[in-house]
């Protein structure tokens, strides 16, 4: 005995398949009569609404796929476990896809989950990626998709993004705040949203306060590999900067270890302020500040909205963008 | 027109497939002129070597699954790089899946990856699961098993494991020889092969240079919530530990912190020793000693392994068991 549908309710009980649809979700336009005729057919006939009636209809799995730039970063580990809480209670199961910043593995990615026969796909994009056909095709082979964090502004689909700009510009502010006023930047490639949309915050803050815009105090510098070059250079700089507000933890915490190591004693001399709120933040010496981005958060509003897509939802026809909102969380490596 | 296989080949030039088969290999049994009339044949006739037949023959794709139990971990995701580089540039793709330590997780993952349709699985066990069938599962699914790390002794498949007993036991000798004695062990759960093997080396290294194996200073500790409530009772005993030799790096780094905090000084009067050489170790003030476990290294052998199970290179009928050899590295958290 197979499943049976909407259609096969709607059928019987002599209603149309919206009518069964809306009834089902308690829909306020059904009247309670309707409902409970619909429920209890639906009940007595172990209908199981939305993923299996949907994965018969395309022959599609209740597997959701999901491409990570860079699983060592912390924030985007705390985002996994975000979507994994999410989809594995909504009975989802998933697949995980790893581009290591890499456009080719991006495109491998697309194709191995669709090959996977997904149902939806989140993903992140790699700083690397500029062409945009693959995550076309997920859309033109009717796979669900909501880009998160690093969205693809070329893909007219729902995203999920941090309040990068919101978060800098605070951020930056609270520095100026503490004292300072020769702020460095350390940005990421100006090519990702998120990289342009902190460097804008970090800007607009130095101009409320009047602070001059110097080019050699922005910079791109993102790994640890960057950090060592970038930031001996930027301490040699007369003035050299009083803070440095920096695109992740990570170069957060070699910038502090680099200007100790340098003679500067920090917060005193030197303030720095991460971006994450990643569990370094807590060991490093001194404890770091930084901007929680709220990874987990982040994962499970992206894995709503798609599984809402998928299910039929979310009926929004245009895209659906939330933001997810940033904390300065004020540790020891910022003057008071 | 189909893709033509290694018997075919085998077939028009009146030669035995594994003839064939070590030709295209260049093997050095096979004289050069059957070399270059058999490479010559594959090459007119687009003969595609390995993946492409064997997905044709067993009606499986030329996907990998891999199951990780914590992506946040530094190792595993250096690992993951390592199998990601090996089966890569093999012409694998991959699928992640993450048990984040629970059993019903790891069990689900197992489901998706045959459902995917994977060719090979990777696995390094959750430090919750004591029981196998899902393992047993993939066996008898006939897709080929490699564990790696965290190894499940019940099933009768390859593994990649570190020298976790030897890295423990030279890690211990070298904070004697600095003059430690009263060295605390922060390890992980018992039931897990690498957390017991890390112990005995520790407690072998302890033995032979006569020292005590007192119990109180042998803790299960392997979270940062566990080193916030461990630690601080440790340093209350009287003599307090002037070491820790610490099962991961972020315990180690928790550790540090803890004992600044309370007035210790690392390494004057407390060393600290961590596993696993992640970044953090550069981080932290001081730096942290580590032990080195090789993680891309790992990766790369255990898919190396898989793929030539997959491909019939490594035919030996029992069990292969790879061991990485790890390396002490000496930063600035243990005396001189």
């Amino acid at each position: 005995m197979g499943q049976i549908t909407l259609k096969d309710i709607a059928q019987a009980l002599n209603l149309s398949p919206s009518t069964v649809s809306r009834a089902m979700k308690n829909h306020p336009a059904i009247s309670e009569d309707t409902k409970k005729l619909v429920q209890k057919y639906a009940e007595q006939h172990k209908y199981k609404p939305n993923t299996l009636a949907m994965q018969l209809r395309t022959n599609r799995n209740n597997t959701i796929g999901v491409i990570v730039p860079e699983i060592v970063h912390y924030f985007f580990s705390t985002v996994l476990s975000g979507i994994q809480e999410e989809a594995e209670s909504e009975g989802y199961k998933l697949l995980f896809c790893h581009s290591q910043e890499d456009y080719e593995r991006e495109v491998k990615s697309v194709e191995t989950l669709i090959d996977a026969r997904v149902c939806g796909i989140l993903a992140s994009q790699s700083k690397e990626t500029q062409q945009y056909h693959h995550f076309q095709e997920i859309v033109d082979n009717n796979i669900r998709l909501v880009f998160f964090d690093r969205i693809c502004t070329g893909i007219n689909t729902d995203k999920v993004v941090v309040d990068d700009y919101a978060g800098a510009f605070n951020a930056v502010e609270y520095l100026i705040s503490t004292g300072c006023s020769r702020i460095a930047f350390l940005g990421s490639h100006p090519s990702m949203p998120i990289a342009n949309n902190r460097r804008m915050g970090y800007e607009d803050a130095l101009r409320k306060h009047k602070l001059p815009i110097l080019k050699e105090m922005n910079r791109v510098c993102d790994t640890p590999e960057l950090a060592r070059e970038v930031i001996p250079e930027m301490l040699q700089l007369n003035p050299h900067p009083d803070a440095f507000f920096c695109v992740n933890d990570e170069v957060a915490a070699y910038c502090m270890q680099i200007s100790k190591s340098a003679g500067f004693k920090i917060p005193e001399e030197i303030s720095v302020c991460g971006f994450t709120n990643s569990y370094i933040t807590d060991v490093t010496d001194p404890t770091l500040t930084t901007v929680d981005q709220h990874g987990f958060e982040m994962g499970k509003v992206a894995a709503r909205l798609l599984i809402n897509r998928i299910e039929g939802k979310e009926t929004k026809p245009g895209i659906v963008s939330r933001l997810i909102k940033t904390d300065l969380v004020i540790k020891g490596s910022t003057r008071k």
